[in-house]
């Protein structure tokens, strides 16, 4: 079983997005136990998309096609499908009534270029889309079954997930449970993550590990195939094993899982302190409100989340969160003495249950010999706790040092927020 | 003259992460003038690799790889490049000293496994890489050209910059001088940007459009292909050929240009505010230190930026930004006129020329009928100006709607800040 990804679309080949779908597609078929050979990407060209089409049947089971299906001239897919099968193309009524249905939804009514869409080969079976205009199809050619559908992500997903996945099931006859469970881990860079977790393939039998960074963090994956089938004895065993298998996977991560259930570190956080009834502040300098844009990501963050404060001034440090003049003046701004009376000041102004502040230097201007671009000063303040810590990272980037900064202190928050007693000992 | 690219590694085919290389690739070659026909993406497989090479190698005029030159046993392409040309591994001494020049520098001394990344295929040139341990190297094989270079993204860019790019205008006599021109468009789709221009390869003979959408941002590039070669009656005509172009392009996009030189909104907003010595305080609510984190993005921000308040509780408006309570009973928080207190408010707390705020409902929870999920309130405050204007946007998703709302208001402040005697009128 074996298959394949082909992108379709002259920003793909021009370089003005880079292939998500792809990747959105590669992760799917991981977690249904399809291999996934190669993904190529051709622009809007009749005759390559077509000889792609027919290469790919002959040596893939499964080909999965995005992009090329919508009303203008530039989108040639459908055209090519039907060339690549010698077919022509047809009104398909199905695909028509549903894009009416979807025009008159919105009040507006079919073009004449929408019309378009709705010519399909002959021989596909359409597949409906309710978030667009564009339907999908599928066809069958050497015996391989190949899936057409739209190149906006959104809609892409959707039709993914709500007709081709249990397509793909019927079609190969998946009929493996596939229990899926995740965890998010801090403070290992992946190629760490992956030579601490080696030896799980031969643990575990029938199950596997994926995983996806998204800088700093690595989100681990644990897939069960096969999954309460009759060979594995049952719902209730397969229940026994993921459990089993994720209490060793986090065993073996040095205590860097802040999520056992694959949440940012920012949703985790809110959990936390949605669960404790907390409410939160922030002060940020160096991180620059990227703190406060990824607490405010959550929907719902409005709940615990009060104020945020970048102060990029010692003037603004000052007046808004009343930190010490003379500590400024004695230890400067990127100090712990100052992180820790940021972290009070912005607690104290809004009232808040717990706060966290980040100082530091991100680079690339700024940085002396005492204290180099890297260098952050992060202070947690609440009930029953005081931190203060300073920390050296790295990175040759803004960007990266800033992300960094940020998740550190959201970490330490998080650890400080979940130790019931608020002991720093503990954390 | 056709171009291919092929990524390896395993972590595309699993979709652990997207293919940003590829898409480097593809706008490096655009610019060069170079046709890219297709990509391809493959994962760690020395078998698929070398088929891969070989097969290219019968169609393209030049090949750009990427990935599988690492010190691990999963690194196979310079093994694989060897087997496809029917070659063998021998120790390339000026690789070899490079990395360990690299090494040397750090303070490490060389590992076994690093001493294999100096064993390349006998006939490959090598591509010294001064920014990792992985060397780079090219070879021919039925007359086309091949780059092999590292996965990683900093590296490869460096490589293909200061290595590749100049040897592909050697091989292929690319004696062109291009010149490119930049300019950022605000408040236009892609299609739309792509609609308004469609005219202009007919008009501009020579020249070329390239696109790149960073939502909701779309960067235009112009290219001058030949640009000061003989042909074009040399370099002044082409800087004034470039000149009318540009100007033609600025003229069809609606007044929605707001870099002329491709930066963006921060960054333009960064160079207008040094240029007039002002300095920026913002208030943010449904935006959550999105605008704060952008505009601290920018290198150097420190000079102009004071203060961000991210005010999410009505109790943080009143205490921080000093909001009339009497405001909030009467017109609640997404008000016009709630903006415009909120814009004052953090102007006068930090004591900065100008301030811009937003008050509005993100979603997916909080929408009204009155104010539904899309709704912001944009206040500007400066030195002659007060704007308040309300937006309705469209998008079903939290980040598109933060997203829009910080750059609309960027966009505002941009606009007020530019017109020198700051009155809305010209707005």
């Amino acid at each position: 079983m074996k298959a394949q990804i082909l992108s379709t679309g002259d920003e793909l080949i021009l370089g003005h997005i880079v292939d998500s779908n792809a990747s959105f597609l590669a992760r799917e078929l991981q977690s249904l136990g399809i291999r996934l050979e190669q993904i190529h990407a051709v622009g809007d060209d009749l005759t390559q998309i077509a000889a792609l089409i027919q290469k790919l049947s002959k040596t893939a089971d499964l080909v999965l096609v995005t992009g090329g299906l919508g009303p203008t001239s530039d989108d040639v897919t459908t055209e090519a499908a039907a060339a690549a099968c010698n077919d022509v193309l047809v009104r398909n009524e199905t695909a028509f009534a549903s894009m009416e249905a979807y025009f008159q939804k919105r009040g507006f009514v079919i073009t004449k270029a929408n019309e378009k869409q709705a010519l399909l080969p002959s021989r596909a079976g359409v597949l409906v889309n309710e978030h667009g205009t564009a339907p999908g199809f599928s066809i069958v050619l050497n015996h391989c079954l190949f899936f057409f559908m739209p190149g906006v992500p959104s809609e892409m997903e959707q039709m993914f997930t709500l007709r081709v996945k249990p397509e793909i099931r019927c079609y190969f006859n998946i009929t493996d449970q596939i229990a899926v469970d995740k965890i998010s881990v801090f403070g290992l860079p992946e190629s760490r993550v992956s030579d601490l977790l080696s030896g799980f393939d031969k643990k575990f039998d029938g199950m596997k590990l994926g995983f996806r960074a998204v800088f700093p963090i690595i989100e681990v994956k644990i897939m069960h195939y096969n999954a309460g089938g009759a060979s594995m004895g049952g719902k209730e065993q397969s229940a026994d094993m993921m459990k089993t298998a994720k209490a060793w996977v986090v065993s073996k991560l040095e205590n860097k899982v802040f999520s056992d259930t694959g949440l940012s570190l920012a949703q985790e956080l809110g959990k936390v302190l949605t669960q404790k009834k907390m409410t939160l502040a922030v002060a940020e300098s160096c991180t620059g409100g990227l703190i406060s844009n990824m607490i405010t990501d959550v929907p719902g963050s409005s709940d615990y989340f009060l104020l945020s404060a970048t102060t990029y001034s010692n003037d603004a440090k000052i007046k808004v969160l009343g930190v010490n003049e003379q500590t400024l003046i004695k230890y400067g701004a990127v100090h712990e003495t100052t992180a820790l009376e940021m972290a009070r000041g912005v607690q104290k102004k809004a009232g808040a249950s717990v706060a966290v502040s980040t100082t530091g230097v991100a680079g690339p201007g700024g940085g002396s010999d005492e204290k180099p671009v890297g260098t952050v000063c992060i202070g947690v303040s609440g009930p029953g706790v005081e931190i203060s810590r300073r920390y050296r990272f790295k990175f040759d980037d803004r960007f990266q040092n800033k992300q960094m900064f940020a998740a550190t202190a959201i970490n330490l928050l998080l650890k400080a927020v979940r130790s019931t007693g608020m002991n720093e000992s503990r954390l």
